[in-house]
């Protein structure tokens, strides 16, 4: 049975200062559980229903796992997500290794991007597209909110997330700077290379203007509307489809 | 000053049954409000900072309305933002239309979009491609809640929301209906035609196979990498743009 310090330790690691005092973070939902199992990651607690036990196969590796058999009402008041009848697991946070960037291949830089949301469904859709890489600035969002890795669907345990500052980190993988601005060349007319980077800036404010040495490139989404602009996992989507092109021809 | 009363009021739209009952919603912040006040809709009460009612001018129509000025503190209190520094205003709904559809011009169905942020995403990029017209099955999430409201950044103005029953509706159009699928033809292949309908499914079990006799053509988004699918904005969008390419040809 789950005792009371157990569901107090689970349910600390919805809050920055508690994960990282214990190096830990939630995953939650029947798919991104199921996923993690098939990782590399290292779990130290798992919960879940009986009936996710019974349809889902545990590895090998995990059988000696402290693990708990509860209600779906319990799942779901221990984590974060409206509801839960499948699993929950207290993962260990693995030791942060920079990005490897391969030849032919594209890295997405995070510019003080916010919002969870946004950050988990740039890791989303860069898996998508088959970008392993995506570099952030500090003030990025901390990729191990829950928040976030449900956003992600499975993902963060596919792309690798670098927090760095960008001044130091942009110019070292000597790769051309794409970034998304209100004020560039279109993005249906420009003749994207193999490999580069695509810098995405923070919500409110785009991108800061420290890094214009680094940008050899600014790409515009033509708007044929009057919205302002749009969302940044929406833009960089957008973008990365067109730079997708280039492989499909 | 703010009566308990009006507190009490205010914070009731929060709640879909107060929104149904008072026929009234919640417009956030400085960028969705100065744009309010520029539109036809039907301000109730307007509450906000010194700072806001000195930097933003309230057109003549507006002069009678009913009005607070408040702390940030006090503001951000009676909303649904984090934070708000500027202003909030009560809407009267206003009557439903339906949808009005012009020449070359595309129309987005959306079959029971949950989740309010993606609604709220998928209004604001359809105003960034000059999309005025949104037809949603009954279930999909609610145009009038402030977390729609206010991912749509003031574009719920511009763009016509519908509620139907999309098995009626579609055949109606007389529109071809392209939908986003798993399964369909290449997106960067396609040709598309001036006008039609773009078709996007729950984010969980896609678009119900009762709407299969309505749909001429699927579209799905070549993936180079391992995530099982796409946000269902981030799919709208990239589609979206694909269509956009043939006037800009």
């Amino acid at each position: 049975m789950l005792s009371k310090n157990k569901v107090k330790h689970i349910k600390s690691l919805q809050n920055k200062k508690f994960r990282h005092e214990y190096q830990q973070f939630l995953v939650e939902g029947a798919k991104s559980v199921t996923e993690l199992l098939q990782s590399e990651l290292e779990i130290a607690t798992l919960v879940c229903s009986h009936a996710f036990l019974e349809s889902t196969p545990i590895p090998k590796r995990h059988k000696n796992i402290e693990w708990f058999e509860v209600s779906e009402s319990v799942l779901s008041d221990l984590g974060t997500l409206m509801s839960n009848n499948a699993a929950l697991a207290v993962v260990n946070i693995p030791t942060p290794a920079p990005i490897q960037v391969k030849p032919n291949s594209w890295v997405i830089a995070l510019d003080d991007v916010r919002d969870p949301g946004n950050l988990g469904t740039i890791i989303r859709m860069a898996d998508w597209y088959g970008i392993q890489n995506i570099l952030c600035s500090h003030e990025t969002a901390e990729l191990y909110n829950p928040k976030v890795i449900s956003a992600t669907m499975g993902s963060f345990l596919r792309v690798r997330v670098e927090y760095a500052d960008l001044s130091l980190r942009l110019p070292e993988l000597k790769l051309p700077v794409y970034a998304a601005d209100m004020k560039g060349d279109n993005v249906h007319t420009v003749t994207f290379p193999s490999s580069g980077i695509l810098l995405l800036g923070n919500e409110a404010n785009g991108i800061n203007p420290r890094l214009n040495p680094f940008i050899q490139s600014r790409i515009t989404i033509p708007s044929k509307g009057k919205a302002e602009s749009l969302n940044v996992a929406i833009a960089g989507a957008i973008i990365l489809d067109n730079i997708a092109r280039i492989s499909n021809k």
